[in-house]
């Protein structure tokens, strides 16, 4: 089994589907669609050509530099929709002219200070997992390193008093959690990105992971931060609070790599649950489901899990029968057994119309490692955790299909829903004759939801990105037009700018901006995204 | 009953102590420190000599601007020990030349404008509680206006759905609370101060609050922020969450009046608690009491409460004999019975030596408003919202004492506690022959605790300043050195500077200097502070 990356599908090189399955995958979607597809080959990295470097690594750090194909091509794009169909067609007219693999902190400073000196474009790469364009090089004439983190991959240290730990901020999901599970914790941060994502592209896009409540975004799991700047290292206190002016790690937070690559950082880390309750509830309509929702949150009793589906996600995620939404509630527990809180959200979610009973209410004291895996809350886990590999699938093949995410206060909410999904639809029709538009939430909040969309229509092979481009901007144009944010957590990178400048009050663009100067004076950080 | 605040006490000049109260303090700190101690006349506004405004409010502002001697006496200073001392010996070598009391947010942009325009500094004035000189005029010779948000007063919208509102940033909290409470909801943001101190004074220091777990400062209860700095509006988006860049509110939060003046704020809002659980837990040692705090915080059960106070502070404030620490833990909900929480809270405290009998534990379905007043718990409340009027009745008689505050994690708590006792009680031997330390725990976190220590030791009358000048030296060294913040939710303002630029990481100085140049780039903004 080949451990490397494959240059564009999601995960490993043996990840990459085989002929035989593009080819049936190819005929699910002629089925659904009613058009004829055939699968098309899948690439190889031999009938990749890319642009001569314009630019060599300097000898001082040759060592961790190369120029291989294979690398600058997988650094060439993230892993969104428009990045995979470049990718599957060999598409790389902008690759980094070298990548940099530095093995330790100052190597990732011998690297940034040689870019800020050479005026090379530093573009900062963790897991490579981004979905907005936050990988890829700027476009124009200055060359590119892209400066991979994978070999800063270890946690440094546990304090198991704190229950924080250090840990470098190139390692993986599943690294970071081995390392942790020996001693009984977990940092139990999940974005659907897991596997491949890291602890600082984590931090620097405010990344939304396991808890669905309360703690949502990395941010409020990070105790310190230390980050590499072209002016040199920045790192605050190891503090549980503070008061004493704007916090510095709420700037690094989101920064998207244009401040500095942050090389580690101290994180709050839990003992590993062990109580678990898990309910899944159905509702007569999405309105009752969301309800419900909001009802459970503003009760503050921060369920781990508060994901709701509307009917079309839920018959398609869980296979749950159509007319319902889901709302699964899970709480979880290293010290305290969960069955109270459980029945108090089941009582609340009933008061709006929740169905459930009582077998449907699944409460483990540990013993039983599976409680919360099963029915149609485990097959809507597992449905999650195979999604980013289901795209390898049926890549190039002429679907148009994409998420995007919001947040949005309760007030707000059900014109807002009604307005997006209009748009969206009337866009699905006018590109690609009609498709699919669901809707779940990831997240809930007192004051309103996080919710995540996914569309889907039958494209023309070949125009795709085009047919793509005109779905996103009407997505994206609903969202802002409605109030909500651009992104709750996948970051603004390069597709998300025109959106975010008309979200971004222009006078904390100006002191970003400023901000930046301060610490990348050559501005060689990821030009052009955030400022 | 005068209406009109003190300009030298904490309170109103109703609450300016009587000639014989202040008599029986004084026989009360003769008895203590076994001297005698005459009590000093309180001052009257007519004692107090002011320096001539080095300049006038121009014509067109002047119907909300004052000269006259009490209202700049009275934005001289915050209501620090020091601020206290030099108010009642009437010294105000340095008081703003004027005082402006904008009525509307047009008002404020006219002031600021003008500021920034003549080079006079502003001095954002909210209740004028500060104890860290965050509302003093700077020395030097550039012109003062100190610009007091009194008059922007007003909830201006409620938003039941969501539970948020739209409120005016120069509120005092109980006004606050008042117009909140008809519609069912509060708030609950109480910190000592809350008499006197402002929703846009709290946002701009990052104030802590009733919560003592979880959502503790002010922070977590930004929905979003409108303020006007010197090049315009700045406002952020409602969002009940969002990763699209770093977060522009959490660069307002704790900016401390040097990027502009908040004038309004969506705040997330709560309904009214109804279901209470109290429980006042005794412990052999101080030790063990922490011990359990930890434990308790850790359990992720997130009590309302949760308030540790040594044997000292325990005796002092609660009448707890003398050598047990108290833990007072505290659950509230709106929607959902406490006791289940307050029962796993109370067992996992006793595994560390907590002893309470069954009796102890106060639960309270709504129909009993007064449970979590009684016994204990009781007397350390009312304790707790007069401490700040007990000075006004010592001010001037030589005591010195002060309170200071930070965070550190646990793993370093147990040393660092010792050795901040140790500099704290030589400082105080060494300049009062002797005096008290007590700690209590005022916020704690997953982490770390936030400690609060109280001193007091007897000073010479007139020479109190130097002498409390060298205890803040001792203490805030201690807690720089043993890593701790210099400040969890008091903020830096003048006073805590020195120590603030230890703790600042230096790039993190470099890039707030370059945000505060980009909206206020004259400087106009109180400098000298964060900066």
């Amino acid at each position: 089994m080949s451990t490397r990356r494959s240059f564009w599908a999601w995960g490993l090189e043996s990840d990459e589907p085989t002929p035989q399955q593009r080819q049936e995958a190819a005929e699910r979607l002629s089925k659904r669609y009613g058009v004829a597809i055939e699968a098309p080959p899948t690439p190889t990295i031999d009938q990749v050509q890319l642009r001569a470097p314009r630019i060599q690594p300097p000898p001082a750090l040759a060592a961790f530099c190369t120029m291989e194909t294979h690398d600058r091509a997988a650094h060439s794009y993230g892993k969104s929709y428009r990045d995979v169909v470049r990718a599957v067609r060999c598409e790389f007219p902008n690759p980094p002219d070298f990548v940099a693999y530095p093995r330790d902190e100052a190597e990732v400073t011998a690297i940034l200070e040689w870019c800020s000196e050479a005026n090379v474009v530093a573009v900062p790469y963790g897991g490579g997992s981004s979905v907005v364009g936050g990988v890829e090089p700027p476009g124009g004439d200055r060359p590119v390193v892209s400066i991979d983190l994978k070999e800063l991959d270890r946690v440094l240290e546990i304090d198991e008093t704190s229950r924080a730990a250090r840990i470098q901020a190139g390692v993986l999901g599943p690294a970071l959690e081995d390392q942790l599970r020996p001693h009984g914790f977990t940092l139990r941060h999940f974005p659907q990105s897991f596997e491949w994502s890291t602890l600082g592209g984590w931090i620097v896009t405010r990344s939304g992971g396991h808890y669905a409540t309360n703690h949502t975004h990395i941010d409020d799991f990070v105790e310190s931060v230390r980050m590499v700047t072209p002016k040199g290292l920045w790192e605050s206190r190891r503090l549980p609070g503070s008061g004493a002016g704007p916090s510095p790690d709420r700037l690094v937070l989101g920064s998207e790599g244009i401040l500095g690559i942050v090389t580690e950082a101290w994180m709050r880390i839990q003992a590993r649950p062990r109580f678990r309750a898990s309910a899944g509830m159905m509702f007569p309509t999405w309105e009752a489901g969301f309800e419900a929702a909001r009802r459970v949150v503003q009760a503050k009793l921060w369920p781990a899990n508060c994901r709701l589906l509307d009917p079309g996600e839920a018959g398609a995620a869980a296979g749950v029968e159509g007319s319902h939404a889901l709302l699964i509630i899970a709480f979880e527990s290293a010290e305290v057994p969960q069955e109270a809180f459980i029945r108090e959200a089941v009582k609340i979610a009933r008061e709006s119309g929740g169905e459930i009973d009582a077998s449907g209410i699944k409460v483990s004291d540990g013993s039983d490692e599976e409680v919360g895996r099963q029915g149609a809350v485990g097959a809507w886990r597992n449905s999650f955790i195979r999604a980013p590999y289901q795209r390898n699938l049926t890549a190039g093949m002429g679907a148009v299909g994409d998420t995007f995410e919001t947040a949005i206060t309760w007030d707000r909410w059900p014109e807002f829903d009604r307005t997006v999904r209009a748009k969206v639809t009337d866009a699905l029709q006018r590109v690609c004759g009609g498709g699919t538009l669901t809707c779940r939430f990831t997240h809930v909040y007192p004051d309103g939801p996080a919710p995540y969309y996914s569309f889907q229509g039958m494209g023309k092979p070949g125009a795709e990105l085009e047919m793509w481009a005109e779905l996103k901007q009407a997505a994206s144009d609903a969202v802002i037009a409605g109030g909500g944010t651009i992104t709750h957590h996948h970051a603004v990178g390069r597709d998300h700018m025109p959106w975010y400048r008309q979200q971004q009050p222009p006078l904390f663009a100006a002191a970003l901006r400023a901000a930046k100067a301060a610490v990348d004076p050559n501005g060689v950080l990821n030009p052009g995204i955030l400022v």
